[in-house]
């Protein structure tokens, strides 16, 4: 897409500091990191949402992810690495072409996700969510 | 493993909640649910961390992750949805059983991720990392 800034950094129109790249992934250094070393992974085809996105690209961008995420362990020293992949300006996403944050962790980093965990009412409004969703699975 | 509460919910030890189930992938309610509605998918096989498991297996994690995903826009109706997966305790790891997160977001949820971005010193901080993980790749 013209207006896209991901498809312009396949494109090559806009820079990125590459750490991998084939012929369908793209994956590059996030410049406003989470925790140093936060990579993204991006398929060089533009989907977006994930429910857009082709199962054997999914399969691929994180097939990437794992060895980002090893190459921080290994090359990085991390303790840990959050992967993550956000849908939708609710869910915090930015650019609306589908990446994959690979975010290195170090024990004592400082970072804390806000993991504010919720309780249902009761046990049947959760089963009643739950049976919701298989009828659109 | 025999001391892992997921691997016990596979062998119906311990009762879930299930959204999904095949041969090879469970899904199923988090009991303490970021937004309500968040559910978990997971390998019936224990693997962990990501960089320990298959190829294949994260293929089929995430393309069951998108399924549920989309139930979630479908039959609940979220607006976006988060879709993460944490390795070690460093990241907020909890259970070590490789298990991802899909959670469903609402417009004005309330929820808010701790997103506070950093900054590098200069640009050859963040291109000399870079060029540590792909001596790691």
């Amino acid at each position: 897409m013209s207006d896209c800034i991901f498809c312009k950094m396949v494109a090559k129109e806009i820079p990125a500091t590459v750490v991998y790249e084939d012929d369908d992934v793209l994956a590059f250094m996030d410049i406003g990191p989470i925790i140093k070393g936060h990579a993204l992974v991006i398929s060089k085809k533009h989907y977006d949402p994930v429910t857009e996105t082709p199962d054997e690209t999914l399969a691929r961008l994180h097939g990437v992810a794992k060895r980002i995420a090893a190459a921080q362990m290994n090359g990085l020293g991390a303790d840990g690495v959050n992967i993550m992949q956000n849908n939708g300006a609710a869910a915090g996403q930015v650019v609306p072409h589908i990446h994959v944050h690979v975010i290195p962790r170090f024990d004592g980093d400082g970072h804390h996700w806000n993991w504010t965990a919720k309780k249902y009412e009761n046990f049947d409004e959760m089963v009643e969510l739950a049976e919701k969703m298989r009828k659109h699975l």
